[in-house]
């Protein structure tokens, strides 16, 4: 039901506010009067960092990662491995790696994946743009890092089947045992991968 | 842990973001990706809409209602009952009970309850310029519409105290069974109150 708000400046706000993912009306309305409470300054940075942000932020022309500049800090970070790119599906996953520390190289967002049932075909996403990348940059490595579902496997073989020809090798992120997950609650196909890809213990463990 | 964003833009609209209530880093940065993705016209106009808001909105200078005028819509309202004036606790309450549309006169905002707990005495809510409106606007009516908790019954009861003297009449909301709930699961309290206050059955359903 809608109410009356007593101010279209207010209502404005709230059917703004309750167009943005997870915040319905009742959200939207308490944001609001949150936002009246506050401190002018506070909530007209908060405005005033939204526009910005839109307005500002583009796409890097070399991964797809959002970038302030044509290309991205990542790729013009001449300390990274320019020679290794992982794939993934969007610019949030590009900050989960990079949190773990663990990747070095470049990346290449593709903006998706390959899903029929959803309209999403491998025209949509940026895989002809990573095939010519593996080319012109000659990358020696290209790591799949991709959702371990229907739709990031369907991806994945695509991917792998467009590059095989080429002289680049493909790896994709080892699946296995959550860590800190108890075995008991594990689902089988997980714990069947794993068993299938055990790892020698002293390579994980031990001194190399 | 802080992530890199890879954008100082990115950041400032996701730290922004955070500060709202219930909205956490991840939240955060999920609704300012989303915002990224979106036509920049709509997130633009979110972040006007915030902006305008904040600038625009005052308070009634009658009863202290959000406004965008010195008095506000319901106040000016030529049709509303000036002689009744239902005191609530927020903007938000005043919303929520238009939204009955059983209340026909004007309102009047404390903001807030008295909570000594969390130092708020009665000389930080509106309750100076209630007793003040009682006596200059006449009264004959005030509705006291607050919360049934410790501090809402504390409020009630100091405004009750403060308007003792006057010539108006003093109500609050009826208590008993909430519509919709089954007997069994209603806490002992309400359930004694509302036979304590049992009403005529002819007053309630049958033609008066």
């Amino acid at each position: 039901m809608l109410q009356s708000y007593n101010s279209t400046l207010l209502e404005n706000a709230v059917s703004e506010l309750s167009k943005l993912p997870g915040i319905g009306q009742k959200t939207a309305l308490r944001l609001a009067l949150h936002l009246l409470r506050r401190d002018e300054a506070e909530s007209v940075s908060l405005g005033e960092s939204i526009i910005n942000m839109r307005k500002n932020i583009n796409y890097c022309t070399k991964c797809h990662n959002i970038s302030e500049d044509e290309v991205c800090p990542i790729c013009s970070d001449p300390r990274r491995d320019n020679k290794t790119v992982c794939v993934v599906e969007n610019v949030k996953d590009v900050i989960t790696i990079e949190s773990t520390r663990q990747h070095t190289g470049l990346y290449h967002v593709l903006g998706g994946l390959i899903s029929p049932l959803d309209g999403i075909s491998p025209a949509d996403l940026e895989i002809d743009s990573l095939v010519k990348r593996v080319t012109e940059e000659e990358l020696q490595e290209v790591i799949l890092a991709l959702s371990p579902t229907i739709e990031g496997d369907t991806t994945n073989f695509y991917i792998y089947r467009k590059l095989s020809e080429l002289p680049v090798q493909v790896t994709m992120l080892a699946r296995g045992l959550s860590i800190g997950n108890e075995l008991e609650y594990t689902d089988e196909l997980t714990l069947g991968k794993s068993i299938q890809n055990r790892v020698l213990f002293s390579s994980s463990f031990g001194k190399k």
